[in-house]
């Protein structure tokens, strides 16, 4: 017999239950992690919302943006010991497609997701494939340690971009994931200025000492081109998932920048392909992150280039997961919240 | 007093008048060429249609795609001989711009077109700066010559896109530059599938050893992967210009696949941004050339690597310019027609 553990399920509907199930014991080549926090993504406000119901079901632990240290090990794991601190990359992919021969196994043409695909991490114990750990420093803050994933976004949107120091960067977009790609490209030495229309959200960009402008007020070409001596911005990064996002993103452009598509668009808007020609710009598709990725956000938040502490802006417990996804639908405010799932390590 | 020389003006309204005027001395770092083949471009065609008038005028020489020898040196220009084949690098930038700046004189912000933004080369003596000239070898012939510029743009074309021998490539849109396209990728050692509705451009390239695919008939993306084990076009050319082009562009991309934008795109098409994002797919915008470009195009029309005899469909006496456009305009089978200057050398 398993031992109790605490699990919150997605049951439709804007809904979850907080149950006891039997632990399951980690099977060849899995490793049980003991999970501290679980940071809410985006995509879990979607799950929430029920726009993923067919893709995740009514029967789901969900989360991925997790901090925990190794509770056991399956048959056949090595080079990992029980007590260690770690983060899970939840990316399992097929091995044989495509995409895997080319080297590409983050965007696997069956790439399962951990958390949405599987169970995920809103759960005291989270079996995973070993493949997937990341070992923290000792003495590195689980709570910080919760943000690693999302800043491995970042990182990888910022790895693809090629960003020098000393250039010009402009991130369309001030969400939690646009706020990041800030901290991350400024922390690499770019010259950042961030574009955002919601007031709240400029307030907490100018809070973490970013240059802002608010296209609702200003011509946000005119004020890139008034930064850049009239050259434009070496970087984008379109973050915002809007018309007016993507209108941007060729109008502030330098010659030759690049464009970072980070925003998923359901829908395809229409683009100034001319602008493309003229300027020989360059478009880059970015998707979650490669093992690289996960090594600089760990490095990025060990030695405090994301300020964390402004990012998190709310921990509930495991408990009262409901009220934590009620609350982070309806705040004009928030960033980062955080399910403090188990004790800190 | 100059010597007299022929020169055809395009003066508004599909229509060419063909006069001696006094030729130019070369003033100091110009150099005058003596023209011997200048091909017809399909910018030259947009003039023809009056498309350009408001940049042209009514009193201009055009033309760029050209051959010749050099026929005089203005002061101060060293390192060419009276004599010598060269081709002309048609562009003449600022050098004070941002692109300039950051060594992009090809697009520079005030780049100067020569042949439309100044006299061109449909005309027996052309001056032009000595920085624009590129020497040919000896023995290469004059009338293939004239191929170069519009090859340069396809080598652009492929040295951006990062073409690697064996990799799958997809052009779309089978004209004149789609066709230039296709023979460079080939030559670069890629697999190359070209794309095109029209039946008459789908019997040339099929005459040139191309493997083709009419989406009018078949499903592109299908006949795509059916060639690629499900894999998908490493390289794709948009060369079509056309909401179908990009629509194909994303739906027959392989994961992280390389795009070059060659079409120009006067309207905002819609683009399937979410297939950028899902197989981390790259665009490149692309205009004209850099020197290297000309270096590289000169090679493969001297190594042959290029089938010139075919790409050139017609050659008519700059007497006959009036006809020559006419008769192009109404081709469904012309590739490129070339306009003889004066003599060969």
């Amino acid at each position: 017999m398993g031992k109790k553990i605490t699990a919150a399920f997605y049951r439709g509907d804007k809904s979850f239950t907080v149950e006891q199930i039997e632990a399951a014991q980690p099977v060849a080549g899995e490793v049980a992690v003991r999970i501290a926090y679980c940071g809410i993504c985006g995509t879990d406000m979607h799950v929430y919302h029920g726009n993923m119901d067919a893709r995740v079901g009514f029967n789901r632990v969900i989360g991925h943006e997790m901090s925990g240290t190794v509770a056991a090990l399956g048959d056949g794991v090595e080079g990992l010991s029980v007590g260690q601190k770690v983060v899970v990359r939840p990316l399992d992919h097929c091995g044989e497609c495509p995409a895997c021969a080319a080297g590409h196994q983050h965007i696997c043409h069956k790439l399962k997701f951990l958390g949405l695909d599987t169970d995920g991490a809103m759960q005291e114990i989270w079996n995973v494939p070993a493949h997937t750990l990341h070992v923290l420093p000792d003495d590195l803050r689980m709570d910080h340690a919760a943000l690693i994933e999302p800043v491995a976004v970042a990182c990888h949107d910022v790895r693809l971009s090629g960003l020098e120091p000393g250039e010009d960067v402009l991130v369309i977009g001030g969400g939690p994931i646009g706020i990041l790609c800030a901290m991350v490209a400024r922390d690499a030495g770019g010259k950042v200025v961030l574009s955002e229309v919601n007031k709240n959200r400029l307030a907490i960009a100018e809070k973490l000492g970013f240059d802002t402008v608010n296209p609702a007020e200003q011509d946000l070409a005119a004020e890139i081109n008034a930064r850049t001596g009239d050259k434009g911005a070496d970087v984008v990064f379109e973050v915002s998932g809007s018309q007016p996002g993507v209108d941007a993103m060729t109008a502030c452009a330098a010659t030759r920048a690049r464009i970072v598509m980070v925003a998923i668009h359901a829908k395809k808007p229409q683009i100034d392909l001319f602008q493309f020609f003229w300027r020989e710009l360059k478009l880059f598709g970015a998707r979650v992150y490669e093992p690289e990725d996960y090594e600089k956000a760990i490095a990025i938040i060990t030695s405090g280039g994301v300020d964390a502490d402004t990012v998190i802006t709310d921990v509930s417990p495991l408990s009262e997961i409901q009220a934590a996804f009620e609350a982070l639908d309806k705040s004009p405010t928030a960033l980062k919240s955080l399910i403090k799932v188990g004790e800190d390590a």
